[in-house]
């Protein structure tokens, strides 16, 4: 098992990695300070897979275990399901010591995570990520949410968990195109962060992809490494922290425009990172040799680099109603090389309709 | 115009207590870094009140001023309520360099400082308390909260605001029943806090219940003063910050058996701390004569010092049921001498009876 501390003073925490360690569930708990009671929050996919391997783990360690499923879906990382979900706590009786362990992927970890910073002001929260963009982002760095019909995350907070289990094993339930979706959030790490870490990715691209223990369980934690590294430095995102929305601007965009049922989430970021790299160029930031390395390490993990039939007018608009946006100024996060991202405002839209007639030709 | 500062590092504000400071409001947040928009959180009697004032005040120094208003009563402390003012704040157009102002008493202060806390993960939040208890004790130190059908305040945070402006002002336009009972929180500090600070309610009773303006300053500020140290040294209440409980575990079994319709919640906390100072009695811990001034401090205020016809059992129930129970050990503030407490735990259930017979007769 490899450990990972993520270092925020009094909010820090440990990142457990490893293959088939959903088993010591029990123990990793027992050494944490917390209370007998424990509301496992789950969706019925992966509840099947894994709860009764979790909930015994964590039973035999002597907590009292409780477990409330959550409809599986997107559309259910709502206010509607956290009212139910409260209302799960209450039954529960959980009290202030009292833990929430969510098992699955981002939906699960966020909406559970938003559940616990606001029940009773915070009680303890541990996560068991189940997919790849839940073990290498979304169950790092506490950001904990759910959507508003007019825009997701709308509704949340940041909110350390206490502990984060990552088990490789879990993946290989995914449903490949899931995986595949995943790997562009390891594969961002590498654009923005690592250059290192974009030739290991570019190497082992087969042992990743056929999830080879030793191959996957060094890009977990390298990814997770680099997204502690970035949150310790910005908790609540007042700079550096954006950077890990790399790919992201136009990739929210185009998921915003199709009604986010044609793009996977990691299949719409790989797009918006090779939007990136082309209007990077474009700014004399990136060569052509660099926008190419792009392009091939994404369509080599199986990833989308093109897309048609969207409207770039709607994708324009889009852009400057994302949340992200501040006072009127979208933000890119654009790379200078491989391994080194600044964030930009200000970008001519004629140079974001350019690089959208290159990749996306209506 | 007097000013206190709460000193939290990062989360650090000013209090700013005066007469007729409302028209000064847009000055004051002019010298905040927030954004151009602004919302009002209130509710449509204070709203009628001191509405106009206000967004006058803020609109005059170029903020754009949108309005949101809940209906009147605790009962709309919800989650209902925070899905509407969600939407308003979507409509709004609020971003996250956005604020959003409370106008109001404790309900209107909670809630507005719930969605505060969660829109987009944390905006800026400005407290205008408009009810005694809501400018000593509930816009000051962070807690936000809306209901849950099965406890009050079971889903909320820790949001510190930017700046609470108490204008002594508005406290003329409050019931007489509703001023009273605010100022039994005002009275509590000197219970567990500041002996002087009793001697001067002792000798300023009158100026202060006439809303003499300079007693009632003296008395918000010391308050507030109390409750920010308190504070500064317990934010997020792993311990001393408890204290600021001194007669609510009665107070809020009363009110909970009572269905909080029959008892403000200054009220029952008057006769809490009466409760605690008759079981400090029997501990050993205070003087008769001590709790003699308790009841004489209290009921010169117009404040009720006993209760009947409400079940001790019942009572007995409530306190094992009340949120700050953690791991079924019922936690009391007892006074050691006025101007002074500490937390115990463990009173057997046969003294809160006693004192339950003394006080609550059947
Ligand atoms: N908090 C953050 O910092 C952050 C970062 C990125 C994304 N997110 C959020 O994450 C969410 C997306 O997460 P996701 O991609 O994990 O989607 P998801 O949680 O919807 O999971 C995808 C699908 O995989 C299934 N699944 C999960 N684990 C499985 C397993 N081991 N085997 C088989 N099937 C499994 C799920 O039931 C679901 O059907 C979005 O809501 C997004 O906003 C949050
Ligand atoms: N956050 C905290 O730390 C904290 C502490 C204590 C209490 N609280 C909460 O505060 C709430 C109670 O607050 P409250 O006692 O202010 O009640 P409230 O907000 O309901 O106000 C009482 C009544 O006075 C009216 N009102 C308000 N200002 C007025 C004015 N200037 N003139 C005339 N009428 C006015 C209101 O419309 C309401 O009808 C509870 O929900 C409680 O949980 C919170
Ligand atoms: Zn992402
Ligand atoms: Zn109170």
């Amino acid at each position: 098992m490899e450990k990972l501390r993520v270092d925020l003073g009094e909010r820090s925490y440990d990142i457990k990695i490893g293959e088939d360690i959903l088993a010591n569930l029990g123990q990793y708990l027992s050494e944490l300070e917390i209370g007998k009671k424990v509301l496992i929050i789950s969706n019925p996919l992966v509840d099947s897979l894994y709860g009764a391997e979790v909930e015994k783990a964590i039973s035999e360690a002597g907590f009292e275990v409780e477990k409330a499923l959550i409809p599986d879906g997107e559309k259910y990382k709502s206010l509607d399901t956290a009212k139910d979900l409260y209302d799960e706590a209450v039954a529960a009786g959980l009290d202030r010591t009292s833990s929430i362990v969510a098992l699955g992927g981002g939906v699960v970890g966020d909406i559970a995570g938003f559940i616990a910073a606001s029940f009773m002001r915070g009680i303890n929260f541990i996560q068991v990520p189940t997919t790849v963009l839940a073990q290498v982002d979304s169950s790092v760095g506490g950001k904990v949410a759910v959507n508003h019909p007019q825009g997701k995350n709308l509704i949340g907070d940041f909110y350390q968990p206490q502990l984060v289990v990552a088990d490789k094993k879990v993946l290989h339930t995914l449903e490949e195109r899931e995986l595949k979706a995943g790997l562009a959030e390891v594969i961002k790490y590498g654009f923005i962060w690592d250059e290192e870490f974009f030739s290991f990715l570019k190497d082992k691209r087969e042992e990743v992809m056929n999830l080879d223990t030793q191959a996957v369980i060094k890009a977990i934690k390298t990814s997770c490494a680099i997204k502690a590294e970035v949150v310790e430095e910005d908790e609540t995102e007042q700079g550096l922290r954006a950077i890990l929305n790399y790919g992201h601007t136009i990739g929210h965009a185009l998921e915003a425009v199709t009604n986010y049922d044609c793009y996977r989430h990691g299949e719409a970021v790989a797009i918006g990172m090779v939007a990136a790299a082309r209007i990077a160029h474009k700014l004399d930031m990136l060569t052509v040799k660099e926008v190419k390395e792009h392009e091939e390490l994404i369509s080599d993990f199986g990833l989308p680099i093109r897309f048609e039939g969207v409207d770039h007018d709607q994708i324009i608009n889009a852009l400057t109603k994302d949340k992200k946006v501040e006072d009127g100024v979208i933000r890119f996060i654009l790379a200078e090389k491989i391994g080194k991202v600044k964030i930009l405002s200000d970008i001519p839209e004629a140079i974001i309709r350019e690089v959208l007639a290159e990749i996306g030709g209506e």
